[in-house]
């Protein structure tokens, strides 16, 4: 098992679009400032979706232009269509990050698009990124891989159908979405080590929820079966309007800081990642469910009550 | 790996202790009553400690007496001392539930003890239980096995010789307890190999806590490395005063509900489970951590949006 995994930062995007409260543009940008310097692979900075569907994410371009980008760092932007692809590429996104479901329901309702209409569309979007010079990555995130909301189990092997239709169009990567938290470690490590097998040429990244508290344990599992990318957002931020009361993605610091203290690398400095999400319930108005910023790290250390002595 | 774990439920001792209410006698004898009814194979009922310690738990013997004893259900009973040892024999506990602390400044701090000194006086208690007929278990909970809050990081040796004199003064068996949510899952599946193979005559026992949300990432590396019984508490309910805001013991529901959708049978009925857990807001006046009671079971379905056609 590998001792170096890359955490793909997606609070801008997943976390901020169910938000009640619009964050301001200039606030965004001063997130994945901070966020960039923090030592994260990856950042899903925003969503070029019609502005009627994600309010909270109608400045897309206005986050792109006004973002530092830093070297080491990529800048992904989610795109459900082929308009969104074309502002994203005139953002100069590093990476589109196509979305489908793998449930007809869930795509239906998500993207008014079956997984299978979904992929007729990616084929017509694909020369948009690879005519460009150097080409823009293209990843697909896969909603709904691990159960649906609606439909219930999706089948491992409809997963998989569509994991190598993906590929045949010749994408970078896909990432694996457990979007309403339905995973549970079994069933994470089985997916993800069919996946690696029979796609070793295909970046994988797991995006977990942790609806149901398995967050962390099915990291733990897809780590386990070799995975090594894995998205998160800041302070356990976003969710699925499906399960409410339920935190949202798995938290980003919560994350790092497990993998850390297990002796793997993520290559980002936890205590500003921590001093960054201490930032967000200033931003979005509430209380956060990450709990390493409220216990501290694990190394932290409490004066011995009075009157105990040594 | 075996497929099949027990549940030791600990919220009437190890999560009432703690909270800031008293919870009255009835309420307490109710709830040890629905727990015994969902299928646990052990339940911590309550602590025979002194009640100026923990005046939450100061009628420990009037709850023993009020339950009703369910047959395949172990009442446990907390002891810190021969005296409470002595009220819990009195009271019927079918196995006493010793403490001790792996680190020094826990033990100086929670027992007035080190380990050293806490093991001397397991030595007197043993024939109290042992003489009775027919014989009371006795099991050791070692605190801070996985790190301590003042001293840091507890050597394995240390704890491995620790768990070696507890086994030769011939306990039933060891619960490793992640006192304040320090472990990792690394960790965890290292020292609960170590101390399977070392002593399979031993019952061990995993009692972790969620305090940096790594509770169920930790049962799984527990699970993966053999152990079969692992203490939780209803709602997440308990936790450390030294991680205020951070959320308590792994959560029993919570447990059960990742071990059932892996394939793992817990003998619990979570449906009960959680409808037990549903009532615990009331009784202890505050929100409780537990996550699959707010989200629902994995299997929970949703109806499809309005003006969606599949």
């Amino acid at each position: 098992m590998t001792r170096r995994v890359r955490i793909h930062e997606v609070a801008p995007r997943d976390g901020l679009q169910i938000e009640s409260r619009f964050v301001p543009t200039e606030d965004k940008i001063a997130l994945i400032d901070a966020l960039s310097a923090t030592g994260v692979a990856a950042i899903e900075a925003t969503s070029f979706t019609s502005p009627k569907a994600i309010p909270n994410l109608a400045d897309a371009s206005e986050v792109m232009a006004g973002i530092q980008r830093r070297d080491g760092v990529r800048y992904v932007a989610l795109v459900p269509n082929r308009r969104g692809a074309e502002r994203a590429l005139a953002s100069g996104a590093d990476e589109l990050n196509l979305v489908l479901s793998a449930s007809d329901s869930h795509g239906l309702a998500n993207l008014r698009m079956t997984p299978w209409q979904s992929l007729e569309r990616f084929a017509e979007l694909v020369p948009l990124a690879r005519d460009r010079a150097p080409a823009t990555r293209l990843n697909a995130s896969l909603s709904t891989a691990f159960g649906c909301p609606f439909d219930g189990p999706v089948p491992p092997a409809r997963v998989l159908d569509i994991v190598a239709r993906l590929a045949a169009l010749g994408l970078d990567g896909v990432s694996l979405c457990d979007t309403t938290g339905m995973a549970n470690p079994h069933q994470v490590g089985e997916l993800c080590q069919q996946v690696l097998a029979r796609h070793p040429q295909l970046d994988l990244t797991l995006h977990l929820h942790n609806t149901r508290g398995m967050g962390l344990a099915n990291a733990l599992a897809g780590w386990q079966a070799g995975v090594i990318r894995f998205d998160a957002a800041l302070g356990g931020l976003g969710g699925c309007p499906f399960a409410p009361g339920a935190t949202g993605n798995v938290c980003s610091e919560d994350l790092v800081h497990m993998f850390e203290e297990m002796g793997i690398t993520t290559g980002v400095d936890l205590d500003a990642l921590m001093r960054t999400a201490e930032t967000l319930p200033g931003l979005v108005g509430h209380e956060i469910p990450g709990q390493v910023v409220r216990a501290g790290r694990a190394d932290r250390r409490y004066p011995l009550p009075a009157g105990i002595a040594r």
